[in-house]
């Protein structure tokens, strides 16, 4: 049987390996036809080789290269869309409209117009100058990037075309993309068109690579080699940790996007005066793409008492009515039921769902359980456990004072969200719990839920460990996402002629801001 | 006998640790009288929760509070200067003029106050502002921050006086200082002057704290604390990479300064213009603080032949001709020797040095080692070891090819200098070579020894792994130090009473530079 071709120096090829895996479309179950390499070292290894070489080439390259090449690659992905979104439909069972066709595939071409105009802009690179004593300094690329996409996004995170791919890139670095095994073929439909906008624009031809699969020894091997500069990953907190210890060990900055419950707190004010609508948010965000966000709400918190009965009997109410989408994988499914059983034993009572729906395809039913603050609080390791898909949990509180002890257990996570009435009945409430609950999040949020994730550059998909592993650092927003991607070179005393341009007295890129002597001026 | 007593919520108290410690006079060898205890968990355990109940008061603080405190503890240690400077001249025996007192301590008290108009001005924190989708965030205190100051800068990098107490501090974050206990004394010191101005200037009582001395075991549970927002390290590779490992593995964002080479390079135009110059400078900048900087430039590189001779021989006789500085233990003075007998063991040829020298005081010949560069290339793991003192290494090349060969074989280094002729005759040689040093350290400097680092907002005291922890940050320089000590925040769709006041649409305070929808502006 043919197996697929991994990209490797500019060329598809075979892998070296010998062990292969196939896909499945989660909405019927049935095997999908093509056959995927697993890489072993020496795949890795050339890889290595050329990304190595390129990260060279491009250091001098002119940032108009990699926003060229940026803005070619989401051209290409829009005329190969249809192809591209179809095949994104069979291996994730998410709706090609409005999903896939409207929602992600635009939003990852913008992400990379974005990242080329912070390329050719070159403000992220922070240039500083302190004109009386010469001294300068600025961002520079790191070197390869090693990135491992997620299962849920395959597109907006892919390793070879979302946002860890486009801001390593604009940062100047090649990249080595570690597809995600649920979804090869929309990978490697994506690597292509990468592969074409790179030679269409001359970009050295180890700039854009992936790979289908490794193993997880490999995966460690690659984290550590010499010639990387950085890793960014999003996935799961056991294979995030590992791959950060070995990144860690040999002293590479790693990036990780890991777990997070996503907090939501309904204030009595807000609940009183507009059950409805907060119920059907909360309703169609835990829902969204059948729960599989990183910033899906999977705990929310409210007072004790009628109206919570009411909006609980209410979520339920759609939850049950509402047909479950399929999740991404039969193994996410064990997973998922395996996380709704360990919440169950810790004391969360199941409101509705809690089975594995009868086919076609990997469905569960979606799923509603509820604890007391008390149990939170006397489990708060259990029941702060992220279960990855269509399940939340409401934990019904006795007032502040036990709300402000369960945010002190909160571990950091990517968001939280405070919902409180127009009216400012909740204000004094707000003003007590919300320093507790920002130290815990990367956002907060105001009267709606975290599931939207805006390409902003004042954005930050990012928080606490084990959220992700660097506080300082965000995945969503250009240009602050290049900077994970970046290290800071001073120049000390050289010579004017010598500098990099963005660090002359004169710049020619007249959208350039810099810090010159402690003020911000462009151009 | 008396111990002294450890600072801890605003008190100086007994330490409940039993074992005590002395320091001793390096330039005499004598013991000092005053014991020091070393503290147990149970003196960490106190800090600690003082400081994360100072971390909740300071986040609510207005900036100008921290900048006040930071201004009174200036001008503090500068009513205190002949105490604290004669203490430090004891423990250390560098010179108390003009090292101590006319250039030390006058780098401290600017840093302090550079870190207290950084805080004031409130820049640092990179207000970004997307005003149509009403996203905002900011950079904010990451918690309390453990500072391990260094042996070799008594005051500018001490744990509570120095750089990254003043970066730690401007962010608003409590520190937890623990001195050197080489310098003990001289930390005492400080630390009151530290605590005379919290209580000046009322700031919680747990804001700033001090210990003397910890055991390896409660240095790792405490880097690794749940409490803990950061840690500060400056130090050797061994104490620095276990802090490392303990900080990493429970996700605490640490910041090391490890070892570094800080390679020279004199390109033969340089050398031919201005040999003596560059003789004299070298010289000067290896035997400054008796090579005990962490900028002290260990190896130098330089074609082969008659000038190379000539400058060999003209250091080697600044080396031997002028008496040998008091090195900071006498523990340092045999892992000195070690590393000198090490380098030889690895083919290095002492050119003249190598030896300790009979008291008073801990004395080590300035020592010169040579080697080829093709022995460089055969065993340069071995040969490009950090020995911290008053040694160098001339490594003679027979051409760039070599050159390259031996810059591709370095590791991360704070920096690396390149001297070129005037003239221009080198500014091919320089072309070539320059990616490639530039690749391996933090600053690059032209015509100039490394041992200056200018506390300048585009300084980069950093580099790549081993050097640092992270190629993105630096020590020196305000306001970039203060980033290490940093969350970032998102506000999404936050109603505008509830943000923090520098990222209301109206700022009170006119010096903040603010990004608002990709417009740097001022107030």
């Amino acid at each position: 049987m043919e197996v697929a071709q991994i990209l490797i120096d500019g060329k598809w090829r075979k892998s070296d390996g010998e062990a292969t895996f196939q896909a499945s479309n989660p909405a019927t179950g049935e095997t999908l036809e093509t056959s995927f390499p697993v890489s072993d070292w020496r795949d890795c290894e050339t890889a290595l080789a050329a990304a190595a070489a390129a990260a060279k080439e491009l250091r001098e390259l002119a940032p108009e290269r990699l926003a060229a090449f940026l803005e070619a690659y989401a051209s290409n992905i829009e005329s190969a869309s249809v192809a591209i979104v179809e095949a994104a439909n069979k291996e994730t069972g998410l709706p090609v409209s409005p999903r896939l066709k409207d929602v992600e595939l635009p939003r990852t071409t913008n992400q990379l117009r974005q990242a080329a105009v912070a390329a050719r802009e070159e403000s992220w690179k922070r240039p500083t100058l302190d004109l009386e004593r010469n001294i300068r300094s600025c961002f520079a690329p790191i070197g390869p990037v090693i990135v491992f996409g997620p299962n849920n996004f395959p597109l907006a995170f892919n390793g070879i075309s979302g946002g860890d791919f486009a801001a390593a890139i604009a940062a100047g670095n090649p990249v080595i993309a570690k597809a995600h095994p649920l979804h090869p073929n929309t990978t490697r439909l994506l690597a292509e068109e990468a592969r074409k906008a790179a030679a269409e624009t001359g970009l050295p031809s180890g700039t854009v690579q992936m790979i289908y699969h490794i193993g997880n020894d490999n995966g460690l091997r690659l984290v550590s080699d010499p010639r990387v500069g950085a890793i960014g990953f999003t996935g799961s907190r056991t294979a995030g940790l590992s791959l950060k210890r070995a990144a860690d060990d040999t002293g590479k900055p790693i990036y990780l996007e890991m777990s997070s419950i996503n907090p939501v707190i309904f204030l009595p004010g807000a609940l009183a005066e507009d059950e409805e609508r907060l119920a059907r948010e909360l309703a169609d965000s835990c829902l969204a793409g059948a729960g599989q966000f990183c910033t899906s709400p999977n705990l929310i918190l409210l007072w004790n008492g009628d109206k919570a009965e009411s909006l609980l009997a209410s979520v339920a109410k759609t939850f049950s009515e509402r047909a479950p989408q399929p999740l991404l994988s039969l193994a996410g499914r064990k997973q998922l039921h395996a996380g709704v059983t360990a919440l169950a034993d810790a004391g969360a009572q199941l409101v509705t769902g809690g089975r594995e729906v009868e086919g076609p395809g990997y469905r569960y039913s979606n799923t509603l359980l509820r604890a007391t603050g008390q149990q939170f609080l006397a489990r708060n390791h259990d029941l702060q456990r992220e279960v990855f898909g269509n399940v939340t949990m409401v934990v019904t509180i006795e007032g502040v004072e036990e709300l402000e002890s369960i945010l002190e257990l909160f571990e950091g996570n990517l968001t939280g969200a405070i919902y409180s009435a127009k009216s400012g009945v909740d204000d004094q409430l707000y003003g007590r719990i919300e320093p507790k609950l920002r130290e815990k999040v990367g956002r907060l949020l105001n009267d709606k839920m975290p599931t939207g994730v805006a390409v902003s550059p004042a954005m930050n998909h990012g928080g606490p460990f084990p959220a992700t592993s660097h506080p300082g650092f965000t995945s969503v927003g250009i240009p602050a996402a290049l900077a994970r991607f970046a290290v800071l070179q001073c120049y000390d005393g050289v010579r004017e002629d010598r500098l990099p341009p963005v660090l002359r007295n004169t710049i020619h890129n007249s959208d350039t801001w810099r810090s010159i002597d402690g003020a911000w001026v462009k151009g």
